[in-house]
């Protein structure tokens, strides 16, 4: 059966999360690789810009993923980290594009409504959900890598043209 | 007598403002290169965003400065296009940390306070004081292009603690 494999990046400047997942077209989906790239609040900003490029570059380089997707990041959200998201997923995309790779955005909505069915779940739900699909033994830790993995599976179910909020 | 080469950069998706001068202890400061890197708004965001990096590590390597200056970017701004700066912005500022150069940002306000004395000056006028500075034949054009060469003049002369509007 063929298979897609996605990296889930959920922009951040302090915890970044990213998550690849293998997902077949029966929408089945094993787990690849999750984490979260760290950086410190206390080092200059271009300092960390580039800590998240390097532990991006170094997850496309392990596990050569076929796409991209990147939570979008809204103007109206929390003014204080706002920006710095908005950077974080800037590089991500500028990091696919650089390599080829095609690469989507897709809303927080749409992707807890993808996996959980339901568009303002909560953390907890995303996690559980996310570990049922993929079949892991305890919820992913922190919530910004379960969102990543949660972020890939969106963006193939979605790509698939069946996603889960679909009759 | 010492100069510090400053990069400005005019964060933007479709025309990015790049920048260098070379700026003495006396303020007096030299044209090196002004350019814009431009995007095509029909291609795809990740595409756009490889662009702008691939046209700011060519003005790195070619130009190589001491230090890069990037124009902050405010989430209250234009709803539409804020985000598109904001990575770019986002792209700019990592690129300079790869390199190990320090960045900084500067609002525009302080940018055209620094360059006509006046935070609210208007395109034309930072264009004719970025000639007059320069001592250019023909003002800098686009607005971009010329916006960068105030940032990269207002990092220089605040960076050495004379800035145009102290007393």
């Amino acid at each position: 059966m063929a298979t897609v494999r996605v990296l889930g990046i959920d922009p951040g400047l302090t915890r970044c999360g990213v998550g690849v997942v293998d997902v077949a077209t029966d929408r089945s989906a094993v787990l690849v690789h999750v984490g979260v790239i760290r950086t410190n609040a206390d080092i200059a900003i271009e300092r960390r810009l580039a800590g998240i490029a390097a532990g991006i570059r170094e997850v496309l380089d392990r596990h050569r993923p076929d796409v991209v997707a990147v939570e979008r990041v809204f103007a109206q959200h929390n003014r204080n980290t706002v920006m710095g998201t908005a950077q974080a997923s800037g590089i991500a995309l500028m990091l696919a594009g650089e390599r080829g790779l095609p690469a989507a955005t897709h809303t927080p909505t749409e992707v807890k409504a993808a996996v959980t069915g339901y568009g303002s779940a909560d953390k907890r739900q995303v996690q559980t959900m996310v570990a049922r699909i993929l079949r892991l033994d305890s919820l992913p830790q922190p919530a910004d890598a379960a969102d990543a993995l949660a972020l890939a599976l969106c963006h193939a179910w979605r790509g698939a043209g069946h996603g889960a909020t679909a009759p």
